[in-house]
């Protein structure tokens, strides 16, 4: 993309009203517009990210398994009555009457929907076990939205249902999620821990959250420091297997590691003390099994292989794909704004070109132009009138990882500059020499 | 993907409500199921044709070099009340309100919520031209949803709003619009005839309606029958160039091609009596320019190169990106099902195994299901222990454009059979060239 045939709003001033760098930085670079409190239009730069985010989500979901569907965002109030789910939740749920009179909501959540997708067409032990998600936008009123998209009222989220025969399998399920889930979160740069949380009121006895460490975060917790040396890498894990997936989860979870709702100060004490930590967190996701609440409430049942029926076991599982982008920011920034990982950066590379107008470097940027896009990476390519520090500045504070830097003095050498966005160190190579770093960088995530 | 592992809840009987044919085969073929009156939510193979639409209308869109974002779909009424649109949309407007009690409502449409983004960030008539669009649900409370997808209340639609500093340079983004939804089209495998229309509600003087021939739609049109061997096929378009543009909407508007709304008899007349035409069409898509309607009304302005404060023209466009499915379906079926047309098919090419269980061709069959994985397409591979008969009947009914039986006695032989879904053809292949053959078909397209 060339910046002169983009919509990019650089701010350069900060915005008074919003109180954590993320918001700061997200607004400053022109990701997203505010529409109302909490609610957020997704100017290009966000958008791209947000849909980095997605597919990635999207990619492991289908890795281990789990199929794909699409709930709409209005949902009828009587599916919710059959819970009693459309009287439990009280003012965050927004509700709407239509035309004709009739109650509806917008969907904070979609067990009950999911639900009645399940029971209208499964009827046999023999189609389970079935995970079923979505990434799809929801709304929760709630009643003070700040941080921008950490805690808005509209956002984007990824939820996903679990359907199986017995206790057994739902839990196998909840484990390979909380296995793709650690994949997906490393996939975006992140280390996002699973703590013991609460059942709130989805309800559940198995729940983790996974919690990114922020001095921001609205959760405090409790952890062994232990905790943070573990990594998923590039391990394979066969999804189908309960023995594999299960050995994950007490590899990532035999450590104490808890939020402030489910502290034991008790357990606690018992780690040696050097190892005890207390931080901030931002949850990202959150895994349940909450057996046969809906499916029974609900009248969700198969026949087992006994003739028999039985309500299904139930989990749910959810990732805050539009929140991610606050918390990625959080994670990872400085004071001349966001780094994004590689996994999830809106452009692969920057170029700079310091003369626009001068022939030889306006033909040296468009030979890198075009030599990214064959190599099939994306630039984004400042061709701006437009001083060297002012397009510098505005690099740093989109964050694009690696920037190339072209201008007439280096080109006299037959080198451009290739600077990292989060070491700030620069090399000069010749230009195919760049293409060819850059390149080999993404390749091998 | 294995049919075993995925879900596709095909139904054997004709839903009773379901009066069309689309409505009818997409409950059939297990592609969507009804959440309320018109609200629907997208089962595993619906989403992925809505998903392959969407594709093709984004690529086409960014080739136009249109920006993408994306825009809330809940906004605050005040928004609606500069443009006097808040009272003037009827009860087709879902409205809500917030836990603060203010007013908010479900878009229908965001002529005032793009013009709210480009008013805060755009000040200058150099970062002109500007187009900005999105793919996004909306909501209209439509008094009689019916049809299915075609006349749904909550819908996914692309819109598109350009910024010109003068009406011609507007109308080179209409006219580029013209020319990129033809493309938009015909990849999906539809012929949609541009056609004069009325503003309606959105308001504007030029707007051309595009609408696919189908005996179930909604429109009556008149037109001239030299326009239907109209086809833009693969001709490249600068889409810079004023006059290759203009010259495409010449060629494909200066016949008689017009809705009821428009229609002129005397006119129509004048057209030699052979080549009139009265027939029924589904709009698809539609596209405005409107002026300074919003700009003015909303303080939309830029500075111009004599330093004066002018309203910026604009102009809207939009795909029904949901709407598509019904059209796509309503114009490519037989009495068996669906025929998808190469270009949105949810799966590239079904394989059928004639006796699951047998080592010979279940081996065969998974060879195959390999080596269309490796060459980038997706199988979808009918495994389940079910007659042959029932088999090739839901192949039909999804309407894969090719499938691949596979059977010991073919095998004995070393071949397959490869089956046009459209033409009902088959030819005995080895399993590789098979594989060539369908790959060649969609590398072609």
């Amino acid at each position: 993309m060339r910046l002169s045939r983009y919509f990019m709003p650089v701010l350069k001033e900060t915005p008074a009203d919003a109180q954590i760098v993320s918001h700061r930085y997200m607004l400053r670079a022109g990701m997203i517009k505010q529409t109302a409190a909490g609610i957020y239009s997704w100017l290009p730069l966000g958008l791209k990210v947000l849909r980095n985010i997605e597919r990635i989500v999207n990619e492991e979901q289908e890795r281990a398994g789990h199929v794909p569907i699409l709930m709409s965002t209005i949902q009828p109030a009587d599916l919710w009555r059959e819970s009693g789910r459309y009287d439990d939740y009280g003012e965050e749920m927004l509700r709407v009457r239509d035309r004709h009179d009739r109650d509806m909501l917008y969907g904070p959540t979609n067990e009950e929907a999911v639900t009645d997708i399940f029971r209208a067409h499964v009827n046999s032990y023999k189609d389970l076990p079935l995970t079923l998600y979505q990434i799809q936008w929801k709304f929760r009123d709630e009643i003070r939205p700040r941080f921008g998209v950490m805690r808005g009222r509209e956002f984007f989220m990824k939820d996903g249902y679990n359907f199986d025969l017995t206790k057994e399998d739902a839990l196998h399920a909840y484990n390979r999620h909380l296995v793709s889930y650690l994949r997906t979160y490393e996939r975006m740069g992140l280390k996002a821990i699973p703590m013991r949380a609460d059942g709130g009121p989805i309800g559940g006895d198995y729940t983790h959250e996974f919690l990114v460490l922020a001095e921001t975060g609205e959760s405090e917790v409790f952890y062994d420091a232990e905790v943070t040396d573990l990594t998923f890498g590039d391990r394979e894990v066969d999804y189908d297997s309960v023995e594999e997936c299960e050995a994950v989860l007490k590899e990532f979870t035999s450590r104490y590691a808890r939020t402030d709702e489910t502290h034991d100060e008790a357990l606690f004490n018992e780690i040696p003390e050097e190892r005890r930590r207390s931080a901030r967190g931002i949850e990202v996701g959150q895994i349940f099994y909450f057996g046969t609440k809906y499916s029974e409430s609900m009248g969700a049942t198969v026949v087992n292989a006994d003739q028999e029926q039985v309500p299904v076991h139930m989990g749910s599982h959810g990732i805050g794909v539009s929140r991610l982008l606050g918390a990625i920011i959080e994670a990872s920034h400085d004071d001349k704004g966001i780094i994004w990982p590689e996994g999830v950066t809106p452009f692969h590379v920057g170029i700079v070109n310091l003369k626009q107008g001068d022939d030889e470097a306006d033909a040296a940027c468009d030979a890198l132009y075009k030599a990214f896009v064959s190599a099939g990476l994306e630039p984004l390519y400042d061709d701006r009138k437009e001083r060297a520090g002012g397009k510098f500045a505005t690099m740093d504070l989109i964050g694009l990882p690696w920037r190339i830097t072209v201008g007439p003095r280096g080109l006299k050498n037959g080198v451009v500059e290739l600077t990292s966005r989060k070491t700030g160190e620069s090399v000069e190579v010749a230009p195919e020499e760049a293409v060819a770093k850059v390149k080999a960088i993404y390749e091998a995530l």
